[in-house]
């Protein structure tokens, strides 16, 4: 159902090359590569922009002192243009923040949380999951230690319905033991993937099978209880979505988006990259996105969505009875929460953590950052 | 009202020495140890466990190849078991994890957070808390220093009604000066405990009498208010409960649990004690618990429960008028929060901090980390 | 519409010169200034007070041992004085506590958050921001590095009201690009202030101007957008306020307060200032206080307010359809809390963060501290 951008999509790199005119483009663009709704608005031989809205004009004339002000120590900057000297370390600064933002979305060659398709196998929904230690590229040339479900971080998507038969089979395949815990999942306790409390730890080159019948509906999580600090933090997690059987307090949506915080050994992540590698999301006007938001992290992330708000929805998989309004979630490690945003307003929308040092730097945009698009 | 697991109980430890089916174990016994609960399910000698519908098989065979792959990192161990040196390393991590699980719940000489009785003087309850610094045991052996109130971290319980007349009477027998803040109660302000603004510092040696008519219901605490980021680390903080007056709005359970969380000076603690010393809930199949979650500490705690939900009753010790399912509560410094769990399904479940740095390490759980048992 | 004490009104430390009885003190004065209302109630030479419900005694005899003592550790301090070691020690530390209590609030030359008049052209309510490099006085003699919107930290308050016309014009005098970003308000995308994705930097020495009609009401923010983590860090933020044109769901208070968190480089700061600095809330009893709480930091604060609980009305500037009630409520980085608190307990109320670390050291309260003074 999702509509997450797809790999060959142009990126702002390639659209930069033939420029046109910002404001003319956002309003009338309609646009398949999201690359190609963000624009280049600024460039490092410092041309302006003329609008009637928002005009940008070197301050030649004085400003008029700030009220309030101590005087002294910021004097010197009221009349005077700085000279050379900050003025090219700003160009320098602003040129890295363009590189990043330019290069959004950058392709990366394998992306987590892929639908994974079950094999039906007597009425009963069959998932394989083999965990590895591998490589993972979070970014163009980023490359980290992860340990991986069917080689992807975060692990292929699971989606059922509720009261289906599942089986999930695990092969491990890394050095360690390990075991899978089906986070938010009301399982009966054999199932519930804690060695040593419920099952044996599942040693390297074992496989253990996990069968039960999905009991709760909602956005829950699959991922490692064993060494799990580490083994979470390198990758061994994915989302385990069930659809409820009754869908009559389920909310109409064009996309239903799956997003997995995480904070790890990888950095700071959305579904396994960090920006400018971050999927965008992408909508036309006057369309629904559900997101579900997973966090497999250490610490809080308060996602802030620019330009529209997040209806609230669920919480760990629960139906709200009373929804609420926002335009920053704080998600807490091992929540879930479910949102709706109305696509109201056209544009690229800046959507991050709104804990800054987790998505920019002085060099620019990292981290915890992507967009949501919405279309003419 | 709360049973919590005596310290008599056998540990898994002793249990282990007559072992058992697991599964028929867990399905068939109506345990009065929680340590029974508990099962070594799988050993250092690596046996495995056959059933329906968990099992675990030396994975002889190719495995095959993970989708979405990217070759070559990772090959080299989807078809060939590990050799020796990795397998005995997981084998020694295991038998880590197992020792600390085995261990549990730990026994300690002395728990905090008991019931403390209050003498009846003319018609006023007379509760006297005597302020001391000594040693601590979080877990078996771990001796840190603390600041106590009656020799106990958390200090003993204090339950009261609301509209009682309630005396408190601080002895000072630290090396420092103390106060008592009663955190959420809506006392008179010379009453609330800040040296300085409502009252003087009780100095070493001295006491110190609180009197008041309990204002409002709820779950409170009292804690140190004089420099207190240390005192209160240190230990000086306990649950100050209020039943209400009116109970139409009170929930009907079988078990009244708080739950002190704490990450200062003693590590990661829940009501003191780091796993595996920290107190399993055990409740009946389909009773219902309340918990009473209190954060002390310096950090939010999102308290996971696997296998049920909880639901959200009150904040603060104020009811909510829309009370929410969740099955991972994050809690603040200072906050309260009250849920009731609703004991529908069998078995011994985790019930953790789900910030996973706070619960476990590659040598195994520690730190906060418990269980709720439901005895069939 | 916001009381806060002015900078003329007494400190303590003036008052303190003229000792009164604190308990007649509080429970009779109707005082203008809230230094007034906190008193030096222990002073260093020890003095002891006598009253009914409170008092302070020498623990001559001795105390009753601690139920749940595990002995030994400290039975020296159960009957024994301290010797004069230990007191001199405590002494010191309560001079030290003792003196920053006694200086709040202290004053500072220049305050932030100062409500901004617009120019009225042509029914456009316009508002200039001048960006500076200068420094800030967080607490007397305490100078750090800032950036600042008019010489203030936190920058101007703006407060208009739904449907108006606004320009907001940006004068950038910082030696590094910069640009605004109106978080919260839903804007056409080139007015939301993000360089290279709606609009280009704002280079040294230029200009920009934002012009929007405003969309949505409530408790908003302006800030940086450029460099954040470090312009926010360091003063780049202000409250941007929107009255509803349907004021029907608005509650009717007395005093209506911006609260701004900070956690950067400038330290832990309500309103750009620490304790001793910060100012406190001044109402009457009676009154309603609506407190806008808004965090621009790194980091949660769950703030607590003593003696009476707030009630929740909107998060993000959206109304709550299902108030709820607290007396600690968890703020993170980007949000946006409103809350009501009715005013129905009169005296001087401590109110800070419970982080406590972010609050109070073994040299007195400090950061996140000030106080809800309700006079009778």
């Amino acid at each position: 159902m999702s509509k997450i951008m797809s790999h060959d999509d142009d990126t702002l790199a390639t659209l930069a090359e033939a420029p046109t005119s910002r404001r003319a483009f956002l309003r009338t663009a309609s646009l398949s590569a999201v690359g190609g709704a963000l624009v280049a608005c600024g460039t490092s031989s410092g041309q302006t922009q003329n609008s009637a809205a928002a005009k940008t004009t070197a301050a030649a004339t004085a400003a008029p002192a700030p009220s309030g002000q101590t005087g002294g120590t910021m004097g010197a900057h009221d009349t005077v243009k700085p000279t050379a000297g900050p003025l090219d370390a700003a160009d320098a600064m602003d040129a890295m923040h363009e590189k990043g933002i330019k290069a959004f979305p950058a392709k990366t060659a394998v992306y987590g949380n892929q639908p994974l398709e079950p094999k039906l196998v007597n009425g009963v929904k069959v998932f394989e999951l083999t965990a590895t230690e591998m490589q993972w590229e979070t970014a163009p040339g980023q490359m980290v230690k992860a340990m991986a479900y069917n080689g992807q971080v975060p692990g292929p998507q699971i989606r059922v319905r509720e009261g289906d038969r599942v089986r999930v089979i695990l092969k491990n395949q890394l050095t360690q033991s390990t075991a899978i815990h089906f986070h938010g999942l009301e399982l009966p306790v054999e199932m519930d993937g804690v060695p040593f409390i419920t099952q044996p730890p599942v040693k390297p080159g074992e496989s253990y099978t996990y069968e039960f019948t999905v009991p709760n509906a909602g956005s829950h999580m699959y991922h490692s209880h064993h060494n799990a600090a580490v083994q979470v933090g390198l990758g061994l997690l994915g989302a385990f979505i069930v659809e409820p059987k009754n869908k009559s307090q389920e909310p109409k949506v064009d996309h239903d988006v799956v997003f997995i915080l995480n904070d790890g050994a990888h950095g700071y992540t959305f579904n396994g990259k960090s920006f400018p590698a971050t999927q965008p999301i992408v909508a036309k006007l006057g369309q629904k996105v559900r997101i579900r938001y997973m966090n497999e992290g250490m610490m809080i992330h308060p996602m802030h969505l620019h330009g529209m708000h997040q209806t609230v929805i669920a919480k760990d998989g629960w139906p709200l009875q009373s929804p609420w309004k926002c335009d920053t979630l704080n998600i807490a490690p091992g929540e879930r929460w479910d949102v709706v945003v109305n696509c109201t307003n056209p544009g690229t929308w800046a959507f991050h953590c709104h804990i800054l040092p987790h998505a920019e730097s002085d060099h620019g945009m990292f981290g915890m950052v992507t967009a949501l698009v919405v279309e003419k």
